[in-house]
């Protein structure tokens, strides 16, 4: 009884994402996990990593012990 | 700030579910919810109604404010 | 990162729950865990065990890792 | 049927906070919240206000429609 899942309140990619147009990118994280909806959220490549930018996640599905994000990425300026 | 969800421990289907094959169904609900998956859920058409079986969901997407829940239907008595 | 927690939809006291006073109970359990407030929910001393009765959580408490919960029991059978 | 439940990343405490000693304060916010333990959480004044510090929720206790939180500010510097 009782389904495991995890709060999560970043997005670490592990550079795991694809590109899907532009600035959207999916996904895949293993197990079930709860992210906030169209809400920013820190994108990090790794937990303790420089941060990549800001998330908004418009889709999350949950399957085959797998959940699957769909987010917009909000470049930090890499102002040089 | 903040993701309103609600927490759901039953199937309310509003006669709204769409087979897919066999015993396996799709239902959209409205705003964000949290079903448990993967565990034996009561399956109702009114929340007050009378118990149609009992259901398993295998899926769950969130997107455009709805929740999709992919559920396999086990029905009580199939009397015969 | 991430914080695990564990969906619940079903009190499971394994005999450690504490009488306060006439039908209301308190209960610890390890780690984080959600339970639905307010909302009737099946109380079994074990998970595949007899059904106790219905319990209704009106207090749920998170820290060092464990999940407090207060709730009232609707028993079943009133043997008489 | 259904519990709603808002899921929050940050720590908007609208000057309500009390301290209870040192850097370790609690906050009763309304309705039933589901905050991220014993990770950094981002702690506002106001939701769009400046950074007061970060924060970690060691205990949080929901009743009463109510959610209490307890948890340790880590002020940024105040450089003086």
């Amino acid at each position: 009884m009782g389904m495991p899942l995890e709060v999560n309140t970043m997005i670490v990619t592990k550079g795991k994402e694809n590109r899907q147009q532009e600035n959207f990118f999916q996904l895949i994280k293993e197990g079930y996990r709860l992210y906030p909806m169209h809400v920013p959220l820190e994108v990090k490549r790794t937990k303790e990593g420089e941060l990549s930018g800001t998330g908004q996640i418009h889709r999350l599905e949950w399957r085959d012990n797998s959940t699957i994000i769909s987010y917009e990425l909000v470049s930090l300026q890499s102002s040089n």
